[in-house]
């Protein structure tokens, strides 16, 4: 096996091109490698990738013998996860089946919708590795049909052909139940279906809460909080999103539920302007955006959560609940909290927390990884 | 009303002596007063008491007036958070009913067992007002019992008079039901019941992973997850704690469950060495230590929890999984995954997170007082 020494020693599952140092002349594109110390013995194993940005991508750092049965294993351990410990398919036919480096296979990310599994590859080891991993893919998870993407731009910089490798079935449209409730999936637009059971959990709990509330839900993208509240009897559900894609599929799902929602096709920021002058509040306001900050300083991202924070909790009816979300790696668990909290004291309010929730177990973090914890969701309640 | 003058000002709700300026002659301990800021206008409104700790406890920072009846109100939201938005009727007979500072509450704390509310007074202005408020408490909660206890030192540095004020009802024994599980709660010894509601939501989590899994409890205490685990249909439940009268209380409340348990009287550190050089295993292993750390910058404590992590996690089966908690306020939730991480990393293992989480919803923390998220649980799978 072809060898890779490390310049520096770091724990994180990726290796910069300046932290690598020698590598065996034998050693090609998408190599299983072992990697080595600066002490110059074993440090762990890795998969290698000249031409990649991150060429080196450490996938266990045991000293034991490892070789491919090392993949076979971590695609059954995944499904151990979401189906012994977790008993996923006892609440819902949708969930992250493989979540990358999280679950030791870099490079790939997979959702299972019923009998679909829907593959994003992102690096070229996993690419030319995933026909033989369809089988057993399928086994883990009860799937039967695939659908595979590859980022156009990646695939470049990795080396992925353009052509070969693991053809996607024709898959248009899928029903999927969770927790109860109906979602179409559309994979007429690929991998990007719409639907992020990250939320799951965290939907299930707005249901139990919502009885008898009126609900907005800022951001709704296909509804799935919005629905979930008016299943669980709210008195009454608005929903917001700037998307009209999103409308649509919100208008589909709440359809295909039998749930009343008002749906309005409108930006936030300046929709919530205007239900502020009109003195409009609502008994629990879901604040949910798509990702706003593409990197650690990203101020006009950062800026994005502080605007959007503090006009939602101006629409909280007093002593009522707001759920808060942000789904940007880039900021942290600590940093999204200090936002929300500063924006509602600058208001004379406090945020009595009751719960700080994140994606479902089937998105794992490693404890060598803890920033892939991208989703945060903070719930309490607004007290003037 | 009387005034309080602020010399600095901080959204803590608690104000240190050397922060308060000028006081109102008038003012009385137990009085609710006026807080005025560094500019000479109204900051907030707080519990005034000259001889304690903290002689002022801040309830809230409107700028409206505020009298007695606020009180009254975070009565009633306290009760409003527990029944009408977390839903707690529907899964457990006893929860924390009112958590201090978190529900406008300074120095008392309240536990709801059956129709027993359970409460500690430590400050002489909710010992005052505790008559008065009685029968809200009761009326909010649906209880009619009440067992009264005041802490001896905190009495004697807060002014409480040794007699008068609520006296309790005779309580020894209550049985209450939490999801499902049977606990007995004993009085006998005051407000120390050896049951702990914080744990619920974990508790039923631990549960619903334990199926066909052989379970390790160190630490049980009361045995809430070892009953939990066996109620789950693990294969094996094994609970160790070196406090005698806990292992009567597990057993007890596994006999109440027809939960078969193997309760071990021993100190952990050294069981856990033991089974370690026996070379035993367990598919998911429980790490619930009480209070380690009893300062910011007590070594001993953190040196025990990581000591423990460090033992525990040798007995955790190939990838099987690790719940490990802290309830020391003074370790933060990244320090405790540190401790954790560290431990498992020198051991070339890395740890697959799940999730995290802490008490349940009838515990909040507020957002001007983030440090009283006393209690973190990590759950991961060990992965060597």
């Amino acid at each position: 096996m072809a060898k890779v020494h490390l310049k520096y020693q770091t724990f994180h599952p990726s290796i910069w091109p300046k932290m690598v140092g020698e590598v065996s002349r034998d050693a090609k594109a998408g190599d299983l490698v072992e990697v080595i110390g600066k002490q110059g013995t074993r440090f762990g194993w890795g998969l290698w990738n000249p031409k990649a940005r991150m060429p080196l991508r450490m996938v266990s750092h045991s000293l034991d013998d490892l070789d491919e049965s090392f993949f076979d294993r971590a695609i059954e351990r995944a499904g151990e996860l979401r189906r012994g410990f977790l008993k996923l398919d006892d609440e819902t036919e949708c969930y992250r089946a493989i979540h990358g480096d999280a679950d030791f296979l870099p490079g790939m990310v997979a959702d299972k919708f019923g009998d679909v599994l829907s593959v994003e590859i992102t690096a070229f080891a996993a690419w030319m590795r995933l026909e033989g991993w369809l089988p057993k893919l399928h086994e883990a998870f009860g799937t039967k049909r695939v659908v595979v993407q590859v980022d156009t731009d990646l695939a470049r910089i990795e080396g992925i052909p353009r052509s070969g490798g693991v053809e996607s079935d024709h898959v248009r449209l899928v029903k999927v139940v969770e927790n109860g409730i109906r979602y179409e999936i559309d994979f007429s637009n690929g991998h990007k279906t719409g639907f992020f059971c990250d939320q799951r959990d965290n939907r299930k709990r707005f249901r139990e809460m919502a009885e008898g509330k009126s609900v907005l839900d800022l951001c709704c993208y296909s509804g799935g909080f919005s629905v979930s509240a008016a299943l669980g009897g709210a008195g009454d559900v608005t929903a917001v999103d700037l998307d009209e894609a999103a409308v649509a599929m919100a208008k589909r799902n709440a359809n295909l539920n039998d749930a009343k929602i008002k749906l309005t096709h409108a930006d936030a920021f300046t929709w919530v302007r205007t239900m502020i002058e009109n003195g409009r509040k609502w008994d629990i306001v879901m604040v949910d955006p798509p990702k706003f900050m593409f990197g650690k300083d990203d101020e006009t991202g950062y800026a994005k959560y502080h605007d959007l924070n503090k006009l939602a909790v101006q629409l909280v009816e007093k002593d009522g609940v707001m759920v808060t979300c942000s789904c940007s790696g880039h900021l942290t668990v600590d940093g999204f909290e200090n936002i929300v909290t500063n924006v509602i004291h600058r208001q004379d309010k406090r945020l009595q927390v009751f719960d700080r929730t994140g994606a479902g177990g089937d998105h794992p973090t490693l404890s060598n990884y803890p920033e892939s914890r991208y989703l945060k969701a903070i719930w309490g309640r607004v007290i003037g």
